[in-house]
């Protein structure tokens, strides 16, 4: 893996990382890093603290009568509003289905809430809906609910949308980082970073020599084979704002479990390597929106793979590290070189928007 | 009722109604009025439809398990972000409960989604997400699950907040404009337009002798004692954006019912009647945040009338109107005057951004 990092901490390069935290909202608050995590444990948790939401998982779980139910929302501010790959509707549909998925959650339904700015045209507005239809239709799964308001214009920037999404929980699935333990291993489904950087490329009119697509695309047929497998499933995320490396630590955290990654095994396509070193990024660091990491009983790593693999989406899933002791929450990663160091959340804001 | 309307049909005060349709969002789209629901079905729905999102309800209705439950979601852009008796907060968590509750649905749990412009104050977010929990608190509701994106200055107007809400109906209930009979009576659970009258008077600097509040509340304990009072409740919705008007045309297209409103009989505060005198607007068409409208078997009226008067935010309610005729789609109002006329859906923006 390329674009690694010098310095050894995290990097930051299109947003000064502004010093102490100010007294006001910056753009590092919504980079999934280590702001965002600021924010909410400064701001949003001592308010609104319980026992669901302070699991800080990519969505709640609840009983309704004899169902668990999981539930999810998430905002779509993406810019620009259409990239190689997808559009903010593909995105917008395909997020929510995705942190449902990682539950291990059925969907059953979506929401949506648009905010208009005045004067966008309607014919974009309509295209975008269109692309919500198709990856909705897609993914097996109908937007049930919806929203509109419109502010002035200056007000936003094109639209927003924002999507809610319901799921069930298979009967006794429990997934989640408590389940971890040592010797597990640490899948991906496939090469990371593809969608941070597409949209990169489209924001800043950068050409490479092959047209770089978003992985954004519905885990949740993927996550169905994982979970048909009969293997041991411990926890599954989707490695968006922030990146795997900022995902990993969550687990790690969750688990109170040290991680060590290969980074020589963590796929990273050719083009991505090369906009990588051109930006100063670290693929690490870049979101992807259709891939999933898990982890599983080492036991199981094989059979779960091949499942994975059976998917177009899967096909290039393979293993990326080891859970080598509970205990110590940290992430480690042994570098192309030989060394080891540790991998650290992300600091800053190093892709404002990319969601 | 006074600021009558002397055209005959419904004002659009504050923008200009745009001419034919243009090809671009206008703030009337926004309206909850006819431009919404031209928006609606000219571009989302063709996309999108299926049996649940064709209902055009407040919210979803579908089966997890055994249970039956509704799903809502709305985006909040209200301007500016505090005025008398509420804020973006409050108003983000009690419409959501709103809806849900008008549905008949118990609610289980709220997330929210946060959406910060670059340079707002912590402390500003700090008193909303405080308020957040005040109403959640009030109403017996949690916040389970949240979302944080931040865009760049001048990109959003502050915040903008996006809530959606799960709740369960109770076993057999079945609300719906499908249930309703000629004779049924109409019902207001208190004084309208006093939520959109406190948002003007905020935004324009209005001042009134005495000091308008938003009607913003929580409706579900309300709905809860109206359900228990064992009543032929028909259907109930929150008459907000477009406001009553609107909200009872939606009730007769749905219910394919005539309706009879009595201009005298609906209640509106002194204060909101000047201001709508002062302002050229119907209080007709003006925003509640904290009334409901129902349709009752007109046999069963005065006992939900005495249940509703028994909660605070209830003491206000009445009669306001009846259902004719079945088998045509439409409002009436007898004025103050004596004579009658056709009360017609919102065209236009009234009043943007009042939610």
């Amino acid at each position: 893996m390329s674009g690694d990092n010098k310095s050894g901490t995290s990097p930051a390069i299109f947003c000064p990382a502004p010093g102490p935290r100010g007294d006001v909202v910056v753009l590092g608050h919504g980079s999934g890093g280590r702001l965002t995590a600021d924010l909410v444990s400064t701001t949003f948790l001592p308010a609104l603290s319980n026992p669901i939401l302070d699991r800080l998982a990519d969505g709640a779980e609840f009983d309704i009568g004899a169902s668990r139910a999981v539930f999810t929302t998430d905002s779509f501010v993406v810019n620009p509003l259409r990239f190689p790959g997808g559009d903010i509707g593909s995105l917008a549909v395909n997020g929510t289905i995705n942190d449902l998925a990682v539950m291990g959650g059925r969907p059953l339904g979506l929401s949506a809430a648009f905010i208009l700015e005045e004067g966008l045209p309607i014919d974009e507005l309509r295209a975008i809906v269109h692309s919500m239809r198709d990856a909705a239709s897609r993914a097996g799964i109908q937007i049930v609910a919806a929203d509109t308001k419109v502010v002035e214009r200056g007000k936003a920037d094109g639209l927003f949308i924002t999507t809610s999404g319901i799921g069930v929980l298979p009967e006794g699935l429990r997934l989640g980082p408590e389940n971890v333990r040592a010797g597990d291993a640490v899948l991906a489904s496939g090469p990371i970073g593809d969608h941070g950087i597409a949209v990169m490329s489209a924001r800043e009119g950068l050409q490479f020599e092959t047209t770089l697509l978003s992985d954004c695309a519905p885990l949740n047929a993927l996550v169905a084979t994982m979970l048909e497998s009969g293997s041991a499933i411990r926890c599954m995320r989707d490695p968006t704002r922030g990146g795997v490396a900022t995902i990993l630590n969550e687990l790690a955290k969750g688990a109170g479990a040290e991680i060590m990654i290969d980074e020589a095994a963590v796929p990273v396509r050719a083009a991505v390597r090369a906009a990588c070193e051109l930006l100063g990024l670290d693929p690490l660091y870049v979101a992807c929106e259709g891939r999933l990491l898990a982890i599983v009983a080492d036991a199981d790593a094989d059979r779960v793979l091949d499942a994975m693999r059976t998917h177009a989406i899967g096909s290039g899933s393979c293993r990326i590290g080891t859970v080598t002791a509970l205990g110590r929450s940290r992430v480690l990663l042994r570098t192309a070189f030989g060394t080891t160091r540790l991998l650290e959340v992300l600091a800053g804001a190093q892709l404002p928007r990319i969601c």
